[in-house]
């Protein structure tokens, strides 16, 4: 097969990219080593900027989203017991949207096949070749065959588990990351969700997030130890635990109902430099993660997308390398702002007992300070709803 | 002796309430340990917050300030070799004064002096006695002959190592702390200041401050090992290390000369809750310490004075005990927001080895968004020019 971008990976990076292309007239190949039905069962985020709502749209894929996502103009914070709101609209003039990141992988595969797309599923051991060369390939093993895709360029977009950033050599590639000393427990059940806005709970016995997905499914989470197992949480426990660390209003308010998902997943900030090598380009997950309480996984994703994209079609349109010689200086910059922003909202929200009582008065008075304060706010407000592009 | 306050200490705060009560007909009695020569020798900070300047117009000693002190409507922040500027006036209307913390001290003693105010000097062994009762008293040595003081109140302006935190019993006092792993190795000479705005440079070397008394007298700062001897650190070498950590313009034009001053001081960030204990009240660094990143100790003192002399203006007044029964609680919601800015200020702008690569990545993604946001600026400059009393 020959193809001008190949693209590994059919999360929303590498769809969105294959469809961007596709719109400028630039012709890929998604590889994908799982099925799609792997891909759409995977329950991720659900908040997007408004910059990635607009290169939804740009991509042709808004239908569905104009018609069902939810525009939230602001967030709720609780801390000793008292709700406050953060008002995104009065504060910065922008929203967010509320709307599952796989529906969004859902729109993109349909928009892709009928465009007529190619995308190989279940494309096991797929790996690049010659990136440092004009002349990149792909191979990937199917159906017992070994099958070659030449390109002219790579985009990395399959995850931090992929094999795009193990084919950067480790001598170019410098790796940034923490982690924190604890998890997320998150069910996911299908009752209304108790805010109809995402409301963040900063609590003596853990942090809680109060999500949904859309006004009749909820996505709930609470801190928990890295050590908890899963077994250790039946439903009751976990609606009694978020219960527990919610403001009075909404610990009565809160519908509870039998978890349709239930999961454990670690928080990890990490940072992968540069995020081109040669022909290859690494785009969301593989080159980036960040914790998900800003919100900003699938967002940092999509801005990835918007500079490759871009960069792409000034090289296809006019030969103007510019844009990819800075692809990765560009988006790292926005990176570190999200990854910043993301470890923040992190370090505010989230129980530390190792930071002593001085850390935890010091999370207070940020608190206090935050909601009392215009500028403050403001400061959230412009990283959660997103920095321009 | 008989007074109305008993005020222990004649720092700042000491002398500033008892100036303020002398302004509303409140006697007071102030005890201090050293020489008024010893007090006078101490070197400290001089950024004056505006509310800070309004309260020592409020208490008559504003002549010489007005005259010599410098009105600073910014400050300069440099990284990466750049440097830019926090424009207070325009992103909050305020500024700071500089001036220096010994000249305010001078300027209350002869004030005091002026009013006949009694400042016992050289006075020993200090002692608060029944201050749960309504009949507090004080005794202090001197000259070999045990004194004692009546009065209806006593006011702890004693500092850090003072006896007044320690009269509170432990089971009743909680403190929260947080020790640096650096110091700051200080430079006063007789030069002119490099810049007219002090200067905060975050270095890969470690931070630095260009700091200023006046127009002839500048204050250097590097951030030092704690294991560090000034002995190891001759004027030639400070000198050498200040320039590596300064932006080249800033290297260029510093003007180095023979330090008139030097010293390591450690940072620290400290608590102690309540600030009264049944009539004895904590004012300044006898309740709280920030490290002096922020410039905020002698702004907190103030602030503490300005409650407890509206406090004691309010019982002489009227009877009404609700302003001293809110005093600590008051003053603690204010000076955590403080000790919050202190710490952040610290973090944002010191080397910090244990926080690894990432860490330091994040440092300048908060710096680089920091410089290019108006809110986050603005969120700086409100806390730097003082919250609201």
């Amino acid at each position: 097969m020959k193809t001008q971008v190949g693209i590994i990976g059919s999360g929303p990076a590498g769809l969105l990219l294959s469809q961007l292309l596709h719109r400028r007239g630039i012709d890929s190949v998604v590889l994908e080593r799982q099925s799609r039905e792997y891909v759409l069962g995977r329950i991720r985020a659900g908040v997007i900027e408004q910059g990635a709502v607009a290169l939804l749209r740009e991509a042709g894929v808004h239908e569905r989203l104009d018609r069902e996502g939810q525009i939230h103009e602001g967030i709720g914070i609780s801390f000793g017991g008292r709700r406050h709101r953060i008002d995104f609209k009065a504060l910065t003039g922008s929203c967010v949207t509320v709307y599952g990141q796989t529906e969004i992988t859902r729109d993109l595969f349909e928009a892709r096949d009928a465009a007529g797309g190619v995308i190989v599923r279940e494309a096991e051991d797929v790996t690049p070749h010659d990136i440092k060369t004009d002349a990149p390939w792909l191979t990937y093993r199917r159906g017992g065959d070994i099958h070659r895709v030449d390109c002219d360029f790579i985009a990395g977009c399959d995850g931090f588990h992929g094999v795009s950033r193990r084919t950067i050599p480790p001598a170019v590639l410098r790796t940034y990351e923490k982690v924190y000393p604890f998890g997320w427990l998150g069910v996911l059940s299908r009752t209304p969700p108790v805010t109809h806005e995402v409301t963040y709970n900063h609590h003596e016995r853990g942090f809680a997030l109060c999500s949904m997905r859309s006004k009749s499914l909820s996505r709930y989470y609470v801190q928990c130890s890295l050590d908890d197992d899963i077994a250790e949480w039946p439903d009751e426990r976990f609606w009694d635990e978020l219960r527990r660390r919610l403001p009075e209003d909404l610990a009565r308010a809160l519908v509870t109902g039998p978890s349709i998902e239930k999961s454990i997943a670690p928080l990890r900030s990490f940072v992968a430099e540069p995020m081109r090598h040669g022909r290859l380009f690494l785009a969301g997950d593989a080159a980036h993660i960040v914790p998900p309480t800003g919100a900003k996984g699938l967002n940092l994703a999509v801005s990835d997308v918007y500079y490759l994209s871009r960069a792409f079609a000034a090289w296809y349109g006019s030969g103007d390398e510019g844009p990819l010689d800075a692809y990765s200086d560009t988006c790292l910059r926005r990176v570190w702002k999200a990854e910043r922003f993301s470890w923040w909202m992190t370090t505010l929200l989230h129980r530390f007992p190792e930071n002593g009582l001085f850390g935890e008065r010091i999370q207070l008075a940020e608190l206090d300070y935050l909601v009392n304060s215009k500028a403050a706010m403001t400061a959230l407000a412009e990283n959660y709803v997103g920095l321009p592009y």
